[in-house]
């Protein structure tokens, strides 16, 4: 048999409730998506919990779920998946922080969280690289005034406070120890020790007096936040014969996938914003699948849109992306179609509701669902599933999985 | 309340995906089986996982889970269900061998697997319990060229390679010890010296002598795989109050209801083929429900069609049971209907897809299924369900569950 090959459409925060202004019916019941349906035309449909009923899920732990992983045993922060996608080479254990630029008065006094917005400084990203720290670390810029920490060595922990503020006119927060461990003090001890360093080479920083000259706020201060340990994720080459890859613009997602052992596919003019070079990425996961079993797109927007509350505009890119999915028909031996939790517009969170999934290719056993939508495929054959179930039944299908017993 | 009675019907393999040949139909939806139909149809239906979703369960493995054992808690090989399966007397620790005389040249390489698929040789099998081992050992013939091997003592363990090299023309293989531990290497030790000790007693034993006259392979090496330790199974009796027997021609699945503390019935020309002896089977069953609460009744040969992907075959073999299970009617208040795993005709190996099961009797809710199959049992009352939830669902009904809680 021919090794068979599958596409995975993760659509981030696609599914939703009833809304009110659609005559209580949600955005995927109103929108017209014949791609989208006929993968459920075609294939076995049913709902799935990504981490359990009722548990809102944010992206990173989704698809932690979706692609095996127990979140509530490898998650500690977002640190590390962020780090993961900013490329950076971690190792199991190193504690990583998100990071962003910000503006800072003498008393250390949060002016602005955002350094005036400032693009991606790589001067700055060198004087703090300069810093002469009691362990190794890593720094390094990410998109806009966004960057990544991660200190390594032993003794270290992820039970560690913020020096984020997170509000303008307070100042710095020294970081404590969330618990009582020594690796939990001397972790508090050492980022405080970055705090005043980082101080130390950028108040008086040439790029930072050019940017007072000009009126701009000095990018003086890192503020950090999310830390979490880089978890050992088995890769799921290894878990399930599966060679994977994947497509997605959102560096929290890409961190996950490169944690999991996944390639992970550049593709330009991919932002996770509703103008995202969708044509690009569908090329780029055709192209990946070339020398991979499984390639994962990830589609980010719906997500936003739902945070924002924009229900017309949350229909308009389902049909959008609808489109841009025909592409894939006829691609791949399997193509599964879900999302990774819901974001209600009404409701402008992430919550936990089940999303529809639908799978489609040989051996399925096509049901009588014709919609890809919350309700109809809950009526589908494939009934209810968690996150980590998804990958063994597409597995299974595929002929990866190894029988246990006899 | 008179004590309720169940038969429990499981078809090996006899699940199954849409086939090509059958128009993208499953060979239980083109099959006329009026019987099976009459216990969906009454009954209350869903679909099961014996394992896990997407896991391929052995046959083994999808019995202990359906009979409420854990199987990665307690299935460690083969070996130990095949020995109980053969009316050894085992004890939880023993570690148990597949074991098949085989024939090797002077230099112990194998030149017949099977020794001329030789048939049970009762003076070959005395002459091996005849060996000095620095351990208790059990040894015997099963059918054909197959027998099993059990140690018994302190300080074994299971962690020892096959003796079997599973090719002609290669060397009988050393057993190693596949982990460090002290118990695993004494193992190795016993077995190897097992091997040496078997050639010594076999090479020139007179049976063989006179096969080399008749121009026959001589049988004058016991090649060992499949290494297990016997668990420790809680009674099916003491854990659900159900007094349970099995009526099986497969030794894998008499041996595993044997370890489960079930009453084994041994009923006359059931072989696990297609000729086996159905009309014995049933009567075997409707007797064994006079003096237990539950009788097992194991149907093999779906599964050695699905295994030949012989489509015909099997949809014309569920026709034959089907008819056989009319006799069922009425023996028992509970009638339940399975499979242990699907065996597709057109993948010829186990499956970790879902299989139907369907449950009438007293009390159950009926649905609106009205056909046993893959499909249709999809949209049943009972939902989703794991191998682990059957019997606990069934001796609810039955009125055995004892309630947690005031």
């Amino acid at each position: 048999m021919e090794a068979m090959k599958a596409i995975l459409i993760i659509c981030d925060g696609m599914a939703d409730r009833p809304v009110k202004s659609l005559g209580y019916k949600t955005p995927l019941e109103v929108a017209k998506k014949p791609n989208m349906d006929r993968i459920a035309s075609e294939g076995i449909c049913g709902m799935m919990y990504a981490i359990a009923p009722g548990i809102p899920p944010g992206s990173d732990t989704a698809h932690l779920a979706i692609l095996g992983y127990d979140p509530y045993q490898v998650y500690t922060g977002r640190g590390p998946f962020e780090a993961a996608g900013a490329g950076l080479e971690l190792q199991p254990g190193d504690i990583a922080f998100r990071a962003n630029y910000a503006s800072v008065n003498e008393n250390l006094v949060v002016t602005d969280r955002r350094a005036g917005r400032i693009q991606t400084p790589s001067e700055l990203e060198e004087a703090v690289k300069q810093i002469k720290l009691p362990v190794k670390f890593l720094f390094k810029n990410t998109t806009g005034h966004r960057a990544v920490l991660v200190l390594r060595g032993r003794g270290l922990s992820a039970a560690v406070g913020d020096t984020d503020p997170h509000e303008v006119g307070k100042k710095v927060l020294k970081a404590e120890a969330l618990d009582r461990t020594a690796a939990a003090r001397r972790t508090a001890r050492i980022v405080n020790l970055f705090t005043k360093k980082v101080y130390q080479v950028l108040h008086h920083h040439p790029l930072n007096q050019q940017r007072r000259k000009e009126g701009l706020p000095p990018a003086n201060m890192v503020l950090l936040r999310g830390a979490g340990v880089v978890p050992h994720l088995e890769p799921l080459e290894k878990r399930l014969g599966i060679k994977a890859a994947c497509v997605a613009a959102t560096a929290l997602i890409k961190g996950v996938c490169k944690l999991a052992g996944m390639e992970v596919v550049e593709v330009e003019g991919a932002t996770g914003n509703v103008n995202t070079n969708l044509r690009g990425k569908i090329e780029a996961t055709v192209k990946a699948l070339e020398t991979n079993d499984l390639v994962l797109l990830h589609i980010k927007a719906f997500d936003e849109l739902g945070h924002d509350g924009k229900t017309e505009e949350k229909v308009k890119f389902i049909e959008t992306v609808d489109a841009h999915l025909e592409k894939l028909w006829n691609k791949a031996d399997f193509l599964v179609l879900t999302s990774d939790h819901t974001t209600p517009v009404e409701f402008k969170e992430h919550a936990g509701d089940p999303v529809p999934v639908a799978l489609v290719g040989p051996g399925v056993r096509k049901d009588d669902v014709k919609s890809f939508d919350e309700r109809s495929c809950a009526r589908g054959g494939l009934g209810y599933i968690r996150g980590p179930e998804l990958l063994p039944i597409l597995a299974n299908l595929m002929g990866k999985m190894h029988k246990f017993g006899a």
